[in-house]
Formats: C-alpha cells, sequence, structure tokens
C-alpha cells in the first residue's frame, strides 16, 4: 500500500468535522468519492458537509447518499458555526479555480487537504496527496478507509465502485493497474453488483439522445487518408431531437472508433451560439498542441478549444482544413 | 481456488498432445481461452494443434499466435498419427453441436476433455469441468494453468485477458466476480496492457459500419409506453454502407440503452434473405420465453428466433405486435 503523506491522516484523524469539496461540472469520480469518502468519515464518528455549487448532475442522481449533498452556503456556514475542528477536504480537483465561485471561502478553511490524482495539478491547500499514478481520486479514498481502519460500508463502496469504474472507462483506460482491479474487486466482495451500476452508466439515456446521435453521425467526414475523423451538432439538432446539451456525452467515441482514424474532431454548437471543439487522439499524437495553435489547451489525448461568430459547419471545415493540412506536414 | 476435476488434470499430465476445439462462430472468449490453453500446454512441453472449422474472424485477428491456429483437417489427421497420447479438450462449447460438422470426428478422441462456463451446457465429451458461475473460459483456463503450475507467458496472459474481457463486457455483466477482477488483476501484472487491448475490441470498427449504424438508428421505433424497442437492418442498408454481416455486432445495445426500454429488439436480413431476430431483456423480463413461442430459444437476458417469406420491415411490425400485447398482458 502506498504511504499516505502523514499530515493528510492526522488532521482527519484530529477533526471533529469535515467538509467535502469537488470540482465544478462533477463526473463520475468527483461525486463518487466525495460520497464514498463522506461514508468513511461518518464511520469513524465524525460529522461531515458534502458542499456542490449545483445540483448533483442526473446522471449521478442513482448514487446512494447523492440526496445529501447540499448546495447551500448559509448551511455551510451553519455547520462551520455549529461544530468544532472543522476541516476542508478537496477531492478529484486538479486546480483551486474548479472549486467554483467560491473558492476564497473553501481555502481560508485550516487545514484544507487536498487528495487528487490528475497529472495536471496545481498544488494548492495546506498538506496534498497527489498521486497521478492513481486511476481515479476514488481508488485513493479506498486506501485512505484502510489506512484510517474505518469501516466501509454498501453504499461507501457502491460510491468508490463508480468513481473508479467511471474514470477509467470501466477499467479500459492504461490508467487502470492490477491495483485499480483489486481495489474493486475488494468492493466486490463488499457487495456491489457491477452490472446493476453498468446499467445505471451505460442503459440510461433518453429516445431523444438516440435521434441526436442518428443525426450527428450523418455529418460523419473523413480526411488525410482516413486518419481524421469529423463530426459536428447544431443548435438546430438539440431542437429537433429533443435532445440536452450533455446527451452528446460519449459521441466523439464513434468516429474515433474507427481503424484507421488517429485523430476525431467534435464541433458543437452551444445555447448561445458559441462553438466548441473536442479533440481526441489515438496513439502518438498530441491533440494538446493542435488545441493551443487554436487557442484552447488539454491533455496528450483529449482537448479542445473555442471559436465565437462562426456556425458549426463553418467550424467543422476550418478543423478539417488545417488538420488536413497538419496530417500533411507529418507525412 | 475451485477444485478442478482430478480426470481433467490427470488426463492432461498423461498427454503428450493436445487437439483443442472450440464453437464455430468463435466470441473473445473461444478464441482467447483456445490460444491462452495452447500457450500454458506448450509451456509444459506438450505439442498442440488449435483446430477452427473457419478462419480466425476478423475481430480477433489482433490475438497473439492466432496464425497457429489451423483449419486443415488433413494436418489434423497428420498430427494424430504423428504424435502419441492425443487428447482432444473441447473450450467454451456448451453443445458438441456447436463444434461443427466434422464434431463427429473429433468425439472419437480419447479421452475427450471439456471445459466450458455456459449455464445451458449439454453435457458431452468424457471428462467435463462445466462450472456456470464461472465469467468466462478464459478465467477457468487461467486456473487450469495455476493447478497445473504452468508458466504463464505474455501472449498467454493477453489471450487469456481478451477472452475474460470480452465474455463479462469490460467487466460490467452480472457474471463478473471478485475472482473475475483479481485474475484481470494477475494477467495486468504478467504485462498486458488493458487500453491496447480495448483499442483492439472497441475502436476497431469500419466507416461502413458507422454509415450502417445511423441507417439502422434511423429505424428505432419504441412501444408499449416506451417498454419495448425495436431496429432492423435490411439487405439494402449493407449494400448501401458496404459494411458486414458482423458489423452489427451491439447494435442491439443502442436501444437497450435507452431507460425506459426492457426489452429491445433488433431484426436482421441474412444474405440468403431470411430474417432473424435478436432479443435482448433488462431486469426481470425472460426474453427465453417470448424465442420459444417463436420457435427460437436463448438465455433470459438474450435470445433469438428466425422467420422466412418475410421482409425485415414486415417483421419489425410483427415483432412490433406481438410483444406490444405481451405488455399490455402482463401490465
Amino acid at each position: 500500500m502506498t504511504m499516505i503523506p502523514e499530515e493528510i491522516s492526522t488532521s482527519i484523524q484530529d477533526a471533529e468535522s469535515v467538509i467535502l469539496l469537488t470540482h465544478v461540472h462533477p463526473d463520475g469520480d468527483a461525486v463518487g468519492s466525495m460520497l464514498g469518502c463522506a461514508g468513511i468519515l461518518k464511520s469513524l464518528g465524525k460529522k461531515v458537509f458534502c458542499y456542490l455549487e449545483e445540483p448533483v448532475p442526473y446522471l449521478y442522481r442513482f448514487l446512494p447518499d447523492c440526496e445529501t449533498v447540499n448546495s447551500s452556503l448559509t448551511e455551510l456556514s451553519s455547520f462551520v458555526n455549529e461544530n468544532k475542528n472543522v476541516i476542508g477536504i478537496s477531492l478529484d480537483c486538479g486546480d483551486c479555480d474548479r472549486l467554483g465561485k467560491n473558492k476564497d471561502i473553501f481555502l481560508r478553511i485550516e487545514p484544507f487537504l487536498v487528495i487528487d490524482h490528475h497529472r495536471s495539478h496545481k498544488d494548492f491547500g495546506m498538506h496534498r496527496w497527489v498521486d497521478p499514478d492513481r486511476s481515479s481520486t476514488g481508488e485513493m479514498v479506498y486506501e485512505l478507509a484502510l489506512h484510517l481502519q474505518a469501516g466501509i460500508s454498501y453504499n461507501c463502496a457502491y460510491n468508490l465502485y463508480v468513481a473508479i469504474s467511471t474514470d477509467t472507462g470501466s477499467f479500459r483506460y492504461d490508467s487502470t493497474t492490477s491495483r485499480t482491479l483489486r481495489i474493486a474487486a475488494d468492493l466486490l466482495d463488499i457487495g456491489v453488483c457491477p452490472d446493476e451500476i453498468s446499467d445505471y452508466i451505460h442503459n440510461n439515456f433518453t429516445l431523444e439522445r438516440i435521434r441526436l446521435l442518428e443525426m450527428v453521425l450523418g455529418t460523419l467526414s473523413l480526411h488525410a487518408y482516413n486518419q481524421l475523423a469529423v463530426i459536428h451538432v447544431t443548435g438546430k439538432m438539440f431542437e429537433k431531437s429533443g435532445a440536452l446539451p450533455e446527451d452528446v456525452e460519449g459521441f466523439v467515441d464513434f468516429p474515433r472508433s474507427i481503424t484507421s482514424v488517429k485523430i476525431a474532431a467534435f464541433v458543437k454548437e452551444g445555447k448561445d451560439g458559441s462553438i466548441s471543439v473536442s479533440l481526441r487522439a489515438k496513439g502518438e499524437h498530441d491533440v494538446a498542441e493542435i488545441a493551443k495553435a487554436f487557442g484552447g489547451g488539454g491533455h496528450r489525448n483529449a482537448a479542445g478549444f473555442s471559436f465565437t461568430d462562426k456556425t458549426a459547419e463553418q467550424v467543422h471545415q476550418i478543423v478539417t482544413d488545417e488538420l488536413t493540412r497538419m496530417f500533411e506536414r507529418s507525412s
């Protein structure tokens, strides 16, 4: 087992009450590791306040105890006033700016601990446990539980399993290690059913999403000897299908799934008419560099940038032209 | 560890040469467990002949050592004549009819061993290790290797990982146990990269497949208060898209992924104009019973049946009408 920084475990052991925070636009690892950590801390007799600026996204409302997540700053302030030895823990947040618009309030909590696995993590907080070799923050919270000799309830195991399985794409990403799989095995031994969780995550879509997918697949174009695939979605398609902005989650995986494709681009028209572009790379291609040239950023395999005053169709063409030229230069 | 029947391990230990067989239309578990088992037996100094009636499907040609699979009965017969103590092992085959058109030749091999995990397994062969609580035959072959104290090479681990991960839908199906995940962890420790294998399995599709998917999604209809979803594919769609019959693999998961859907049906027109229907159920619905009423069969969650002298559109309507009535009766 990895050594957990002593300041982290001592601070938690000494605390009577804990405020848990995670990043805005939370994903499965953010919500799952927060709720999992809350369960562990409660089993140790601590009072816990899970704060999230926005409501839990509908995709993750199936998580047990998710109704305990609170968005009220007034109630947060009462929690601080009514309890002693209050500490703060930020989970799965790689940058304090992503704690949301009230980050300055949170960062004043002392001690403020940080548990995170992002490779691009920008240090903040008083004590940090940052390990980019971990598949997920859920994995780290599980080991924190073992370290603190805390009980892991069924709900807690469920939340940590969601955290780990979503952040590893069902154990498919290269961040998945044998340790990840052994932790997942321990969680199954506590009673978690992988098929039940998978149904919530992978079979929980709307008809509108399928209708939108059909339209978006109709925009697919291939270029540069089929190494580049581009798709787009327009405001009109959202209107016609009745789908929501979050329904396009995962659409970029379709062009990416074509054998010959090295880079897939997904051009999205937002509600305000602005255009965002998501790039996904396979193999050695670095889309962070490409995104930078367009004024954006991201990771080597996944990056993005945005446009204003252009239509989705125009940006589809611009991205096609620029990336085709890039492939021609590099060939 | 589960007890492996003594006749199985003794027969293998005593053999000098082994013929490995699996079911026709082989999936990842069939090819992966066969190649994995071949590697294990070779590490024990045995001569091995992997027989398959048809060539390895293109989806699984990335498996290491897959070029050793042989479809020649003449060469199989030479192998029998040139070697001593030849035994046969059938892997992942639930019914001797699925050994293919030469099954009678194989079943004469003595001893003929059977290793399988199908719940619907129909006994055949001389000695059997059949365990329906296993996620995959790959999982059983791994434990056979431990039991026989055989070496597990990288190639062997790779093949067994493909077997296990494909047969559990990336560890999502309810057949996935903590033992499954711990075995997968052991295989990662041998050097297997889950993202590399996942790319071959999930990002190895053709443009033609995406074009066909778009057409098939256009046929989606929902019925019985959105509990029933039906899609179909016609010969014309195959023609227009240029896709192959195997490209529809996984299409039924799209209607199945809609939250409200309890039963998804996929109507497929074959090359000869015959129509086959795949049914997939979520939750408590039993599609094996429905398939039986249409003269077909299968499992509780996945079943099928076929039609002749009808078009795909007609069968789409028949299935819709019949299943809607069924939902009405049960409500």
